[in-house]
């Protein structure tokens, strides 16, 4: 009689940003990053575990399409885990540990937008598994992490730091809760997915080669990083927004600096990405030129935007935002998916502030997902 | 009787580049920097000075529009020039240091092309200011980099090296000849004018506020640059191209690194100009992976690529630039100035490394100026 669990996993995306490892193998970081878990009510990947003795090999099937076990770093955490069950004793059926497995994740955005889909992806794998196993460990986020580094941030709900660590074994490079999304309620996202022809250097490639290359990196990791993770762990405690944010935008930048300072250098961020930071930044000055920040981008390794900002600001924002990126041929809900936007309160928004705003030509974006901070892994079956 | 004076000036561009000033007044740097200085058979500004007892005000006209000579950094260079020349006492004629004068200066490049036209014109001006008052001195870099920093690099021809200095009032703070061009007469250099519709910052509001706000900048300036320093004139007095192109590119790259590690970011480089760059990474890949450099880019506060190769690799360079880079609308001379093409070596090139370049869409160059390296100003009439 097979067993099967299902569980879902967030995506996350990283407020003071991961970029260089100090050890390939075990996959472990030269600085601290803070990262923020995005609700699964959006994005999500989802995984159904199914192990019985009838099952005659190990199989993946990722989207639906067949994906080889014999992967590293998806053997790494099929064996971690299951080294863990044998050593926990909880295991409830102990022939359950010698079975096969069947492994079926999906996703509910496009692996194509670039949305951080291995994150979720191996976070999702190795707590289905921990799960099936009957295991709960605060050290599952280290297991996620040989998968893929950031991984081990979407073990969390809402404000989430990994920790470099300073063992050579990486027993303390683990993930750790800050604050629950409900710590900061007011916290809204919208996700700005780019079109984007081109295709950008592997984040694992670029990586290494900026670790190899760049002269500025190792500045970054052990002076700029340790002072900005203490300003958004305190930002974060005392919801300081316009300390959140500021920082939020300027280790975006700093860490395409890096990937600048690459050579040869690696680009993420395209024209589009760059007309986005200007119509943030222009939103932040609609106040005055030193006003407090309202809305801050972030761009992982790829060009589109993830905006933070406060539940006051969604509607003015998401308006301009929908001023300057126009759209034709698709509907309003599917170029504006996740939480609907409040119409009433866009209504209500002075025309002369959206015409301060130059619309840029159509498409330039595919859609908008409108999203909050959210919950960790759990199972749904 | 009026006293006419014609002289012409080149334009620069730095290989290790200026970003940062520590003193704001005097435009003293916090680093060094060095640059080559292109042949002013292409690219030049022409000042002709006519002093007469009739001149009633001082006038300046700038491509045949009067601009205000009360601009505080003309003001200055003028009367820098002027208490120069009085302390020499070489003034053929006392009389003309107190008449007015009539500035007229023309660029033979458009200055919307972004190509440094403010450094060639500040030399120019310094130059033939002198040349009118009969003094020559190695401290008139020092009173053009008051006008405009990198203008005292053009005050010399080949290769030129303008220290930061140590000393307060600047007096230090000079450019200097490494090389003159014809100690290395193989350098050739092709400008690709890319066609951008986006004013980008101005490089003064820019530079003011990487000094203030990029973590990283300091970083380059005590560190990454007096290394470089070092090889780039190791590099020139040895004509090691592998070693100039390799450490220009990372250089112009931790240039715009810093200016996006800058708050709020400012951009230069746009989506022609990292297709170029992903072009010459290319390029330098057709030997194998580890070859040495065959063509460097280097791109100052602007979209435009300045590439430099040695003179045997310009036919097969400039076939493939034409390939990736194709264009509609104007005639082969109107796109590609400058040095002609030397059409039966680009003939002789194997069709095969061209077809393994994928051609972007046409008329995302302007043109491309072939040019070499070059002498400094010199009176033309």
């Amino acid at each position: 009689m097979p067993i099967k669990v299902t569980c879902i996993a967030p995506v996350n995306i990283a407020i003071i940003k991961y970029w260089g490892k100090r050890d390939d193998d075990l996959i472990l970081p030269i600085n601290d990053s803070i990262s923020v878990t995005l609700s699964t009510d959006h994005l999500r990947t989802k995984t159904t575990i199914t192990a019985g003795p009838e099952i005659t090999k190990n199989v993946l099937y990722l989207n639906g399409v067949e994906e080889s076990f014999d992967n590293p770093r998806i053997l790494r955490c099929f064996q971690e885990v299951r080294k863990k069950a044998k050593a926990s004793g909880k295991c409830p059926k102990p022939e359950l540990l010698e079975w096969n497995i069947h492994v079926e994740s999906e996703n509910n955005f496009p692996t194509a937008a670039g949305l951080a889909s291995s994150a979720a992806g191996y976070a999702c794998f190795v707590y289905t598994l921990a799960t099936l196993y009957g295991i709960e460990s605060d050290e599952l986020s280290g297991i996620a992490r040989m998968g893929s580094g950031s991984a081990c941030r979407s073990l969390h709900s809402g404000y989430v730091q990994w920790a470099r660590g300073e063992r050579a074994d990486g027993l303390d490079s683990l993930a750790i809760q800050l604050a629950p999304a409900s710590a900061w309620p007011d916290m809204h996202v919208l996700i700005l997915v780019v079109s984007d022809r081109k295709k950008a250097t592997a984040s694992t490639h670029g990586m290494a080669t900026s670790v190899k290359t760049s002269d500025l990196l190792k500045h970054r990791a052990s002076v700029c990083v340790p002072e900005r993770v203490k300003l958004v762990q305190k930002a974060i405690t005392e919801k300081d927004f316009d300390t959140f944010g500021r920082i939020a935008m300027k280790d975006s930048n700093q860490f395409h600096a890096i990937c600048l300072d690459t050579y040869p250098p690696c680009f993420y961020m395209n024209d589009v990405s760059r007309s986005v930071i200007r119509m943030v930044d222009q939103i932040n000055k609609l106040a005055g030129e030193n006003a407090p920040v309202r809305v801050a981008y972030s761009f992982d390794a790829g060009p589109n935007a993830c905006l933070f900002l406060m539940e006051k600001d969604v509607a003015e924002v998401s308006a301009i935002v929908r001023r300057v990126f126009p759209f034709n041929g698709c509907t309003a809900e599917e170029y504006y998916k996740g939480i609907p936007n409040d119409e009433p309160a866009i209504e209500a928004i002075p025309t002369t502030v959206l015409e301060s705003f130059v619309a840029e030509e159509p498409n330039q974006l595919r859609y908008i997902i409108h999203t909050k901070v959210g919950d960790g892994p759990k199972r749904v079956d």
